[in-house]
């Protein structure tokens, strides 16, 4: 016997309404509106990021990585951009062969994410779709007014920082695919849980809206990202491989296979913070990185220009930017 | 040979930039964030709706009327709620076999009626699917803060009414599907317009926050969301079937088969405004409809008790709101 499926008004009640709770601008899922009051002082920040199975995410993941997915990769912009989490709205549309289990199991997902970084559903649409689990996430942040941080503004003689380590999903996804040299047995859990659940870096925000002159989360890949600062910057930017910040696996992988680095420079979904600050920062930063949790890495530098650079102990590299994974 | 299609970064800067030339927020689509700042004394009412090629719309409607549909759906929910157009995101999920001529379609049309409504859009996502063509937009509307319209607040005694004219849009549907009796020669088009292209009541929205107890845009059906009302309100609804206003096509249709109304007040996609309001603004309102532009219509009563009953002459129809149309 198929299992029984809630019709949508069900699936709100039973499980959307539940994650709007302790934000009343969502009235509880009844009205068709959310109102999104920012306290004074304040403004908010939005970003759409839509996933779909199969293109950024495999249709086997299990549904409440997925859902963390979809609601970080909007997290990590809204990080970049200096502001908090407040609230989001996702419309989700089904695939045909959809159960309760998994929408349970997704909301959940959300749920732990919601407490974790402390923002509300505020409404939404659920759609039936013949094609794959499509998620659309358009999420909310705040900060104090005219403070969002953008990525024009860098200048030459910045320096160029970024968060955590690169190249981390890429492998995982291999990985998923089989498609990595043999692992150590602690190695494959920790790449594949860095592609399926990135890691906003919400902390820094508050330290970007102080000491950076822009920022952008790196999703498209760390050379096409700086490449983005430099276009609306007017600037040109020159990194040193060597410094590219790599978890313990990737730094064994790359040994092993040094053409593996320049993948990892262009492979995109790290979901790390890349930003620039003035080099008078710098002390600073070396102190903040001991207290964030995680490494903040000096790669280089803004040069004159419109070109990004890798060098490889100061000689320059060839790296083909289009090699790496684009989601379109 | 096949069309040349621009990559990602090209259809942003050809295509969906231009569409935020005025919203300073939207950085001209140069950060991954836009910056909303509600004006002094005014918040953001917020609507998120998907439409799927297929099962909202048919995959070979005209490009230009997809993008106003997709845009409109949810500008019907921001002139219920009495707000006043601002701004909206989308994701856009293409399908594998889309066009540059499509997306200049498409984006022709949203250009439309960004003019026509004063709106801007100010960010959003573009991916391809292998399934079909998906599109979710997140509105945002103003309202003077603290004005937003619900679906609560209902009082048994208020008068029942709504905007326009009821079923035409499923004639429509059934038109493009060749499941009508035969139509007189302006009854085709003007049906499938109103399938293809809502009509956002957004005139109506300052005076639903002036005279109006509840809104709710009328997108389930009429016996639905007056039942969304009723139960969000805590009472009844009595409506009278021969006050349901028809347009002369479907009063046409209607006439030659009466089982059609039953269908009609149940079918959904009307994307009409059903409103209460205390039974002295009946004058006021009917002075107002003169000058609006489409009528208004009083239906009937909110009643005490939790049922939404429709009536022929006083006696009691039986009408099954689970046979007109749901899109999930």
């Amino acid at each position: 016997m198929a299992e029984h499926r809630p019709g949508e008004f069900e699936l709100i009640a039973k499980y959307f309404a539940p994650l709007t709770r302790g934000f009343p601008g969502a009235g509880n899922l009844k009205n068709d509106i959310a109102v999104l009051a920012p306290p004074a002082g304040y403004e908010l920040i939005v970003k759409t990021d839509a996933i779909v199975a199969g293109v950024h995410f495999l249709a086997d993941d299990p549904a409440d990585l997925v859902a963390r997915k979809a609601l970080r990769v909007n997290l990590s912009d809204i990080a970049a951009g200096g502001g908090s989490p407040y609230a989001y709205q996702m419309a989700l549309a089904l695939p045909r062969d959809w159960t309760e289990t998994w929408v349970a199991n997704f909301c959940a997902g959300l749920d732990a994410d919601q407490r974790e970084f402390n923002l509300h559903l505020c409404g939404g649409d659920t759609v039936a779709t013949p094609g794959p689990l499509t998620i659309a996430i358009t999420a909310f942040g705040l900060v104090p007014k005219g403070t969002a941080m953008g990525r024009d503004g860098a200048k030459a003689g910045d320096d160029i920082w970024v968060t955590g380590t690169i190249g981390d999903a890429a492998l995982g996804l291999r990985a998923l695919r089989g498609d990595v040299p043999p692992l150590e047995p602690d190695e494959r859990p920790y790449l594949v849980e860095r592609y399926r659940l990135p890691r906003p870096r919400l902390a820094l925000a508050p330290i970007l809206r102080d000491v950076a002159r822009v920022s952008i989360d790196v999703s498209d890949g760390l050379v096409a990202d700086l490449g983005h600062v430099c276009t609306a910057s007017g600037v040109g930017a020159a990194i040193e491989a060597t410094a590219i910040p790599l978890s313990p696996a990737a730094r064994r992988l790359v040994g092993a296979d040094p053409a593996l680095l320049p993948v990892l420079m262009t492979a995109g979904d790290d979901y790390e913070i890349l930003f620039t600050a003035t080099n008078d920062r710098r002390e600073g930063l070396e102190g903040l990185a001991r207290q964030l949790g995680f490494p903040l890495t000096r790669l280089g530098r803004i040069v004159a220009g419109s070109k990004v650079s890798v060098l490889r102990f100061g000689q320059p590299l060839a790296i083909d930017v289009a090699g790496g994974f684009r989601h379109f």
